[in-house]
């Protein structure tokens, strides 16, 4: 059933051959330009003038018919007359004719293709149909489009712009290791401009549009890989294979790059816009969480986020733990800093005595030595004190990270900047910088030193948590179970059978679920007694395939306690049965079970991520607040057990004024066992258990019902 | 008992009093620089070079014994040879001269000192000895004093720089709306910095120190008349006259004027921080929230986010209402824009027919016209769709907001910034621009046309929020009820005495509190019966001064039913306390209630803010995640069903599933009369009600410890 693909990293086949589409458009040496322009300023024009002002390390072929020369190059009416075979070609005809470039480019010996051409699927019927014969078309000629609709990419280490992006109009480009992948065009051209003019730099960007061929799976499993690559940005709005995202984020995982990815339509209003902008399913975007989280990827809301997390990796300035030294010249910003720090889950653990004594002479007689630590304004008159207390505290053996906390001090710039490039020289300690009113000048010489600075404390403060964050998903990625073998979509697109409570659980018995209380199933007569193996108190429950909601029209009767209350209540259920006209099956009866919590379970197969896995805490008031967790299966025990802790009623599970604690280690063994039976059976639509009830030594299954695709 | 001082805004005589302090100091029009130093870079020169470059609109007497003349001005040996009074003389000498600087300038006719010096309070004990002489002084010699230990002021509109911050080293001073007050030098160096760079400019800037006479308090109760000024920033760390900064808050509210305030010690490490930074009390800091909020201030985290929000005030671009219509040039924006809306509980309605008519011809026939609207990377191509979209957005009645995205596209950056200026003159809706990557010469062009422009969403979405927010504050603090007249801190430092629940009963119901269940004390001989006026099922609870917990030592029997069980549990009851040895007063036995829910329900005096109320959710659950809200009194029944409704669980009163909803108005009612009776009584401490049970007709009190000042 498994396939250890996240073991070995990069080598399941399929992730190969997504990685060598992408590295056939990124690492391409020689680039025909279709429809060239000679008008530098025209979409048509500009990668050509881009990758000629920008020296593009490879040759450079305009195509087109109309010209000897296009921006001082010979132009050649064809594709096929350029009369070499070349890497890349750019196209940017009329959607109607791009079909035949590309298959005229294949002959020609062209193995990959660039399409900024619009009027595809974005447009309609018509456009998609367009679209999967090009998709149809780069499978048949061995070829790789990305694309269409897309902005292109671009390769800092080549020069590279096959791109008619207006954000590389102005700045020039600078080698760096962040990298991007975008789905959308536009999202792409804003980070290329906010990478560029706040001096980070890039690597590879890559925009794929409507990837009718080329997705952002293969370029993240490239980019994986890719030496010049240390950061991974990403911007999705839809994951058509699931299977291949996993697969490269897992790969990334693995090649020790941190992902951060802004998917839209958090909200239930962005939803419903994400939905009508890319025709996305509204209700994906937990599963998109999950699935992001899961393979050790950190979402984030902003480009300015992800800058601000990219910045502490490419610096190399994340913490190894959550644990930060607070020093500030200005005991306000400490306190600030501290309120920050707590909304992210770090802590400012005390200073060691030994750090404390060495600080002693460094601060004023009034100062305690504390975190955060006060430095006072005293600084501006003992600027020595900088380095003294910030070697000191990066000595400490109880923190790390030292987060800095500056306020304009001009006249002492130098000190400071000093002191914190050497203090970061003789540590390992990362060391980040706020700095309210910093000169650009200091700014410059401290991330020349790969020293982060922030102008603000919220963004620095989130910042680090969130690359610890990412840290931690990054390694739980690593060491969760594989990936399964079978597609999550080769699911029967057939319609859903339901099964009655009573077949629900006989299956759940099958599949080897313990839990399920005895019970039987009464009709026809009415039994003189309980019969065997019942024991009281009893619940009655009637069962029918048209009822799926019994409780709410009083088709469930507990805590029957005796013989005579048991032909009372059936009765009851028959009369109910009778005076709706439901025709039912029978009549559950069940021994009632002492419990201390409620959960609720369901295991699901998603159309877009396959089978997934929900736990939530049960109960009717749940209903009014809702506190579930959903991940994408495979998960292991260990994994379970992490999804309930992160249930925000996780606490009250640990036992409480006479409720017993719950043994998470074995709740989280026996469901594991049934999301292990789940995956074995791809008939199974849904498995929900609601409730799952908890008490200290077992989980009983109280409610399920079971569906089936058929 | 009630001074309805927040209605008639400035009339309260303390607040004149605090305002006219604050005058004094900003509005002097003759400065006495004492100890006044010829090196314009030296903290004892400075405020000298700044007044004198700025254009100061007073006369300057620098006073110096060594000196002629000082930065070309005569310098005078004293203060008293000046030879006429001057409104206000700078001090920094060192703090054991101050007294005698004050004294001797107060006989030759001074009325204000701004005092920089410190080593007062935040030195030690002596220190603050000192500083208490110096509030004394003040109020012997009818003076103002500000700080000591601050920052100064400075007054935009007479060039008056009382202050050596080096925050105004570089930049020129700039008028605007927005006053700033701060309890620190350093914060306050922050906000001018920022303010003056940002463009914003200020009107009045108050750094108070140490506070040993003039405090925020005064300051805001100033700047709410001042008619230079209309938002307000704040900065607090410890407000000692809680009532005077309650005045202050509604004056600034009830003149139109909003107040953004920054409180560090939020989180548990910060007010840990906060205390031993300031000496506050951790713990205060929920009351320091309520305070804020209740007197219609915004509390921000950030210098960023209050000048995010000042901005959007002080460019008259707060909206109405929550309706946002949002407009983008890329789809993905907009979804990124409703995603941070919906976690403001901003919302994005849907267009109106009408709208949606007007935008059909102007939009490229693929998209649809929604909200979020994706305008579409056409605009390059069809710069006019820009004006017309505007505006037929800006017509639509079902918005209160136009939030607009661009991203880059510089070679259309004027048909942008005149299509969006040109709406913005045409209509009263307020337009936000979010505008990635855009030119410094495009901010600037749409600030001149006061829009404000954010250069990410996340910024610009909880700018709005907040101001949206700040907005509805300020209106309920207007229509809240009038501060109770009683100091705060006039209460007895005593030593504080606990009654037992019997008795605790019988003192709320002489208070008049109805829902107190029937109940008899029980000693001596056992009943042989229930005593009347009570009924089966009964509870019977152990009553001693040393128990403070009965149910944790077993002292609780509920659930009695019958003249049986009663004997069983009293019996049990007094075993328990032979056991331990416990003096029992006797057994209460009290009729059991039915209810739905069980909230809490704590009236405290608070040493700083006074009477308070706290309400939650009851119930042992809620211990390990409480859900609580605590407001400053006097509330009125409107107020307190505010809080209820605040609580996180409040959806669950609404009933659910079998359980009653609760008529909150009926139980909010009871509430303010419980709170009432607790403002008429200042000798009680504290009452603390936990449970209150509520059913659907009535609120009982199932178990209360009164606490009495002694």
């Amino acid at each position: 059933m498994m396939e250890d693909m996240n073991i070995v990293g990069g080598a399941s086949p399929q992730a190969l051959a997504g990685a060598a589409r992408a590295a056939a458009v990124l690492e391409a040496r020689s680039v025909a330009i279709v429809g060239a322009s000679a008008d530098p300023g025209k979409i048509a024009g500009r990668p050509l003038a881009y990758m000629l002002s920008r020296g593009f390390v490879g040759k450079l072929f305009p195509v087109n018919p109309t010209r000897d020369q296009v921006q001082g190059l010979k132009s050649y009416p064809s594709l096929a007359a350029i009369g070499e075979p070349v890497d890349l070609a750019i196209v940017g005809t009329p959607a109607g004719l791009v079909e035949d470039v590309i298959r005229e480019g294949a002959a020609a010996g062209v193995k990959a293709f660039v399409v900024f051409s619009s009027g595809f699927s974005e447009t309609g019927e018509e456009g998609a149909a367009l679209q999967r014969r090009l998709g149809e078309l780069a499978r048949a000629q061995g070829v790789t489009i990305l694309g269409p609709n897309c902005l292109g990419v671009a390769n800092s280490a080549t020069g590279l712009i096959a791109s008619f992006t207006t954000a590389l109009e102005e700045t020039p480009i600078k080698q760096g290791g962040f990298a991007f992948v975008s789905q959308s065009g536009a999202l792409g051209a804003y980070w290329m401009d906010i990478c560029l003019r706040s001096g980070l730099g890039f690597s590879k960007w890559i925009t794929t549009g409507n990837e009718c061929d080329m997705d952002a799976a293969s370029a993240i499993a490239y980019l994986a890989d890719d030496p010049q690559t240390r950061v991974i940005g990403l911007y999705v709005e839809d994951i058509r294979d699931s299977l291949a995202f996993r697969r490269a984020l897992l790969r990334a995982a693995a090649a020790g790059k941190p992902v951060i990815a802004i998917k839209a339509g958090r909200s239930q209003a962005g939803a419903a816009a994400a939905a009508s902008h890319t025709g996305a399913l509204a209700g994906d975007d937990a599963l998109y969480d999950a699935c992001l989280r899961q393979h050790g990827a950190l979402r984030v809301d902003s480009l300015g986020q992800m800058m601000d997390v990219a910045r502490l990796f490419l610096f190399d300035s994340v913490p190894q733990g959550k644990r930060l030294a607070v020093m500030s010249v200005s005991g306000g910003a400490g306190v600030l800093i501290a309120d920050e720090a707590e909304r992210w889950a770090l802590e400012l653990p005390a200073l060691a005595p030994q750090t404390a004594q060495a600080l002693a002479p460094v601060l004023p007689s009034f100062v305690k030595a504390a975190n955060p630590l006060d430095l006072t304004g005293n600084v501006v008159q003992d600027t020595a004190s900088i380095s003294r207390a910030l070697e000191a505290v990066a000595r400490d053996p109880g923190n790390d990270a030292i987060v800095l906390f500056v306020g304009l001090m001009h006249s002492i710039a130098t000190a400071f900047t000093d002191a914190i490039a050497q203090a970061r020289q003789r540590t390992h300690r990362p060391i980040v910088v706020i700095w309210i009113g910093a000169k650009e000048e200091s700014v410059s010489v401290l991330e020349q030193a790969r020293i982060p600075v922030f102008r603000d404390i919220p963004p620095a403060v989130a910042a680090l948590g969130a690359a610890v964050r990412l840290n931690g998903l990054r390694h739980a990625a690593l060491t969760a179970p594989a990936l399964p073998a079978p597609r999550c979509d080769a699911m029967p697109a057939a319609s859903i059978a339901f099964l009655l409570e009573w077949d629900s659980k006989a299956l759940l018995r099958e599949l080897g679920t313990a839990g399920i209380p005895d019970g039987v199933l009464v009709d026809g007569d009415m039994p003189d007694r309980l019969p065997a193996p019942l024991a009281y108190p009893v619940v009655a429950k009637l069962q029918a395939s048209t009822v799926l909601h019994k409780s709410d029209i009083g088709g469930v009767v507990l805590g029957i306690m005796d013989d005579e209350q048991l032909r009372a209540a059936l009765l009851r259920l028959r009369a109910i049965a009778s005076d709706r006209g439901i025709d039912a099956r029978g009549i559950l009866l069940e021994s009632m079970q002492r419990f201390d919590h409620e959960l609720l379970l369901g295991l699901r197969r998603d159309v877009r991520f396959g089978p997934t896995l929900t736990l939530g805490r049960g109960g009717v008031e749940v209903e009014l607040d809702p506190d579930v967790v959903c991940r994408l299966l495979p998960l292991d025990a260990q994994g379970i057990q992490e999804m309930i802790e992160g249930l925000r009623s996780a606490k009250l599970l640990q036992g409480f004024r006479g409720r017993g604690a719950v043994d998470l280690p074995a709740l989280a063994w026996q469901i594991a066992g049934l999301c292990e039976a789940f995956l074995a059976r791809p008939d199974l639509a849904e498995i929900e258990i609601n409730p799952l009830a908890v008490g200290e030594g077992q989980a009983w299954v109280l409610d399920a019902v079971v569906s089936r695709f058929e």
